[in-house]
């Protein structure tokens, strides 16, 4: 049987330096953490490359928390490795260095048994590594994320993954920017259209806006006053509102309102730790309290003004 | 018998050109714009000043929504003039001109009824002032806003403000610098615990937020495809949110939030037009509509995940 989930995405190590400290060659990457945060919902496997220096206890860990890592190449070289630090302002990362290693030659490698599965995750990575997954994997429902370096370097192949995928998960200021509009309703709008796809907007504190059509839904961030590293939450908010919608199956609007709140508790949980150390021993039970607290968060008396 | 509101504010001629369009020595200021938003749920008064060139009809407009204007006086000279643009991103307004004019040396003068009145909101405007009438006044429930200006120049009297408040509404940059923290939870946090404040926090097209003790509440921004002219915003959500809370009397947090979806749909409003455009003609229909339309863009399913 096909799995639920697969995600396209980077397994990486990390050197991370924040005002509350600095680690070197953590386990990083958007498929890892979209993996691990759609662990809580189902089983999922990864499509990625690893270096000869990519330490085996990291795999096991993956894997002890449900994840196939048949998709994951171990190639000549060293891991893709990511330098970056945040300084006053946890919202924004400044990028130190980029080493991308075996990542540069990377061809995806998709196991057989990954082939026509429910649901497919393109992280953000080359445009044209997202087509070739896309038509390799044939899954039921697919989506994908990006980054300003794809929508100035191939924004045509990017419109074609529009194009074909059912959804779009990237963030204000990667919509803003391919929409060339700092609108960020309209900019929602613009991508639903593209192929009428489900739309999800991450805006990091602010939460997460979703479009399609006449359909539309906003999530608050959770409120976390001790934010440690942010890095890998967009991933884990993907990671957690799909891994969610592919334990139930559907890809309704009233399902992914749902999911996205999963996601975001998830990526609430991330940001308070380095690496994967804020969400890796986090139970069932610290899913439910953060999704009910959301609840409270944002519920008003509906009676008339 | 004492107004349930009274507002300190300005009352200014503006100048603000968008991509949308310009207007010219149009009406504006905080006071006007908060009285306007809150006319929708009550009587209210206003303490300002207007110079001599101010036209009679934009007070008699002001009268005509319930709005007493007998703490508006006119003194000699030119009245209060903004002048702002507001380019690709309508966001963030670029301050072209600032003529103080009667401004310089207001003194409020505030009428015998205003004494004693429920709820009174301090406009940004300099601390000394919002002091001032704070003692004149002796409302039961004071809230107060502020900008970056006085953060800078007289923070010791904008401390003396919060702590005798009992409400503070800023806008998240603000919120940020005085608290000197970029986390606005944690900002958000500490306004609270200057005087035990109820605090909202202003974030423009991402809504606001509400802390008060281990209170926390997230409203969204009203979607507006269409931003014509932000101007007033902020204080428009004000003059709804303070406007709606007199109405009912209660100053609970459980209020207050409700509160909050009033002020953010009237804020919608105001960003459709230029100067009062957008929201002087609006019906408690179209208040209803849009409150509905609130409950509707946070609702999601809240069985278990």
């Amino acid at each position: 049987m096909a799995l639920p989930l697969v995600s396209l995405g980077t397994v990486a190590l990390d050197t991370v330096e924040t005002p509350f400290g600095r680690v070197e060659n953590a386990l990083g990457g958007s498929g890892t953490y979209f993996s691990l945060a759609a662990s809580f919902f189902t089983k999922s496997g990864i499509v990625s490359v690893i270096g000869e220096d990519f330490p085996e206890e990291h795999l096991k860990f993956l894997q002890g928390k449900g994840v196939d890592t048949s998709g994951v190449e171990r190639a000549e070289g060293k891991t893709f490795h990511w330098e970056g630090r945040y300084e006053h302002d946890m919202n924004a990362a400044e990028t130190l260095k980029t080493d991308l290693n075996v990542l540069a030659a990377f061809k995806p490698k998709v196991p057989k048994d990954y082939q026509g599965c429910k649901y497919l995750f393109l992280a953000n990575i080359d445009p044209t590594l997202q087509l070739e997954v896309l038509d390799e994997v044939k899954a039921e429902v697919s989506l994908c994320d990006t980054m300003n370096y794809w929508i100035e370097s191939k924004k045509d192949e990017l419109t074609q993954v529009f194009e074909r995928v059912e959804g779009i998960i990237i963030n204000d200021g990667e919509a803003r920017e391919y929409c060339g509009t700092p609108n960020l309703i309209k900019a929602g709008r613009m991508l639903s259209d593209i192929g009428d796809s489900k739309v999800i907007i991450k805006k990091g504190e602010h939460g997460a806006l979703f479009f399609h059509q006449d359909d539309f839904f906003a999530a608050p961030g959770y409120p976390i006053p001790n934010v440690v590293d942010p890095t890998g939450a967009g991933d884990s908010f993907a990671g957690g509102t799909i891994g969610h919608l592919a334990k139930h199956g559907s890809f309704k609007t009233e399902d992914i309102k749902k999911s996205i709140v999963c996601g975001s508790v998830i990526a609430s949980y991330v940001c308070e730790g380095f690496s994967t150390n804020g969400v890796k021993d986090k139970t069932q039970e610290d899913i439910q309290k953060r999704y009910d607290d959301f609840r409270q968060l944002v519920a008003f008396d509906h009676t008339p003004p």
